[in-house]
């Protein structure tokens, strides 16, 4: 499979949306080039939307992180669409008020409070305490041991729902190391209890349903068509955005890497419509 | 858990989406008073939609079902949402032109066709044939000694996408057998071989979006709390609808037995708003 | 990781485990050469046994192929352990009598005969026949349409155990097809009614401690470090016997190709003491 | 289903097999009269033997707690068959030297050093460090947060084998409450890593086979309807000790609740010979 350079892509489409892991940033920040590649994107009238499975810290703050010296804030809060977002969406819509126990760090509690909920940290909960759902939100902020082993407990004992904010088994640490992220403990936690946990974030394409409406608001017309997916991730990005009817771009610059793209694409049967070595070629 | 009048429901809300098979319809057609219910609720200015994991025949064929003595068609196709319209949706959008190798009976090949791509029986492929795309319609129609194994062997050799246009594992046959799905045909082809299937129909929240899209053009202030979705199976219905933000309500006519439900509703941890004994009641 | 010769290995060893399906047979009977080969072996004074999972015929029917057109049969019948074998135990300890409804060729049901049981096949019953057992042998002798909808609905009625007695997913046709194995129609089962099943087969070590046992029987000091299990699949042979402490050595003669050895012992994590192109080299 | 009285099934067998926590102690310890019950067990001229998923602590440290104030040790460490002993004779058999990386106690190191290899705690290793084996052994001793991603990372860079002491995914903390095991916390590595992990310990059937073989030694003509299994787990005591051929009573003194019992047997469909409400009555 041949790559291409994404600047060649820009030109095709109306609409772009990006991952932000792998894609525009690392556990380090936001690439170097970013905030230049994004204002000469929007220069050329396209719309930029980022699709993230992140609900570790609050839309504005998401954005701030890609403000640029000159410009300011280039993709507003409105144009980020984080799993966070929808599991506030569901909070609000299935309970409208109540109390939601929670793991994650204190900076996730943003999506609970902003549905209207109170929010309880795991930490401070008992085995036994009364909740009306509970959110699994990030992998850290919480002590492992013991935190994971008392929301074991209370899944068990109780009925309320429980949302996953976050699907993805691991993130990327950096070039050599990934990190368990909170989709593999909803998992271990969701065999062992035999229950239907309800996760929001890609490959559910709601993600992208949500987005596209969004972006049809901006552009009466538009069509699937006139979208791209730009993504790092075979199981996540690729097949969602392919499934929702979009067109795509593994990009090699996060979880998958250059050497073993080939293979992984026809292992898994999950085809891109575009293979590029990183938004800046 | 209470079980509430059907009937009572129908005036809180504006538009009804009803699941088919165990709610509108068994084995044997569409159950008795079932014209005569929508047309009921119709005459209350409410909007009805089908929203139907099946991709066994055409939305016309489906509406043509629903049609009242007197009253005739009730629900338009455009109103019968199925899994088998968003797989065509995709063959449009990703393949544009080719040949589709598919399993089901002759009537499902209208959502291939209607994509304008070609389809081609798996009982007519060999292993190595040229397709495009592999389409797992539906369990009847084929040999399914000769046919899953020749489909095993197609997909272990190309890496064309293998979608998946029902994700239900059984059906209910009559109130004390169910059928085995192509959902279940596909689940096992798909651990064989490794690669991930794209799959279409409930309990994604895909089929919601687009059934909500299509009745949010005919009433433009539509909420989501403005819908409730009817169905009888945890997994599918209650759980996609739940997770994309509806009222849901559980009936007990279909693959949820009254003497289970309760149990399966708290083992599972999925919860419907409401537990209706049938849409009749 | 660099081949070794098969023959350079059969001196370091007192007793050879042989698997058969893709290191002695294929789909068209034992490969040219084997008999002369186990003549070989034998003569050095080594013990040589036969470990598949195999249940489609008795263990006299096996040795039969492997008999030597001038020294007669090779392997006598003690010598081949079936996972038939350890059903039939199974059936004889648990049952002692009754009636067992099983899926397969007529010929496996000579496990449940020999058990002192009474074999039905599943076409000969209705769904509501009362069973001792239900057991899984063979992928063929039934109509799969028909009878996997019966078997479905007889394991969701009735509280007997369920047997599979060969858990291999897929079987080599030939160099570039493969089969469905009953292995795969049992997961699909089990995973729709969500019972136990109960597996006779590699890759559980019960296959290998039998063998051992009576090997231990001929030889009484032998130890494990005296065996080599030689095998073409990683998932079965390899890992199976490597937990039970035997050698291993992976022929790439069956299911598992020259050119993706290297690739899938790294991927899985299964590692064989040695690798051979075939038992030939 | 009806319950037996444990003491009226003790004339019938000739050797008692005991799984220990649920059964003989929970997590404050053995449970009161126990040693008394095992003293009444000997003395009527039965073998009994402690068959364990354990890797925590040694042989010796388990036999002395089933000591009895005035006779001293009743179950010698020799009849003590944990999962720590097989993995410690895997290591002997496959390593024979080396070091081995664990995740545990310090206590568990026991089964790695006497099988003649180094161990070292995982805390101690960085990601890149070299070993020749990973060995998942226990839930606690350890900082989930910081070693299970040290874990995730030295198991996707090595091709060391992986093996699991432990395969249990829960245990019983107490009436109300459970303990993630170690087995959960492997099933979520190996499904990131996409590796097949070793596993010791019951369902798999050789740990029946082990203590069978040993109780084999002292009673010439022990047949496997002379033994008698007995444990609170319906996934491993009961299903793994039925596929091995031996009688199995279920207590409800642990893992499986009283009021749950007939509702998980039939719906999970492993069926114990007998039911008790536990070892006293």
């Amino acid at each position: 499979m041949l790559t291409t350079s994404f600047a060649s892509l820009v030109g095709r489409y109306r609409v772009i949306f990006f991952d932000a892991y792998g894609v525009l940033k690392n556990a380090r920040g936001i690439l170097n080039g970013v905030p230049e590649l994004l204002s000469w994107i929007l220069q050329q009238g396209k719309d930029v939307y980022v699709i993230t499975n992140d609900a570790s810290r609050s839309p504005a703050q998401m954005a701030a992180a890609y403000a640029h010296p000159q410009h300011g804030i280039l993709i507003p809060e409105s144009k980020i669409i984080s799993s966070g977002l929808l599991a506030k969406d569901f909070l609000r819509a299935k309970l409208r008020s109540g109390r939601v126990a929670y793991l994650g760090k204190p900076a996730s509690a943003f999506y609970i409070e902003s549905a209207g909920v109170t929010p309880i940290h795991i930490g401070a909960c008992q085995v036994g305490e009364e909740v009306d759902a509970i959110a699994l939100l990030d992998d850290e902020g919480f002590d492992w041991f013991r935190d994971l082993n008392i929301t074991l407990n209370m899944i068990r004992r109780v009925s309320a729902p429980v949302i996953v904010a976050n699907p993805d088994l691991v993130y990327p640490v950096n070039d050599r190391e990934v990190g368990l992220a909170v989709g593999s403990l909803a998992a271990m936690l969701e065999r062992i209890v035999g229950k239907a946990f309800i996760r929001f974030g890609k490959p559910d394409t709601m993600m992208f349903s949500h987005a596209f409406a969004c972006a049809h608001e901006n552009v009466p017309h538009l069509r699937r068509s006139d979208v791209l997916m730009v993504g790092d991730t075979l199981e996540t990005d690729i097949i969602g955005a392919n499934t929702f009817g979009l067109d795509t771009a593994l990009v090699l610059s996060g979880n998958t890497r250059a050497e073993q793209a080939a293979l992984l694409i026809q292992a898994k049967g999950i085809l891109p419509t575009f293979l590029c070595e990183s938004v800046f070629t």
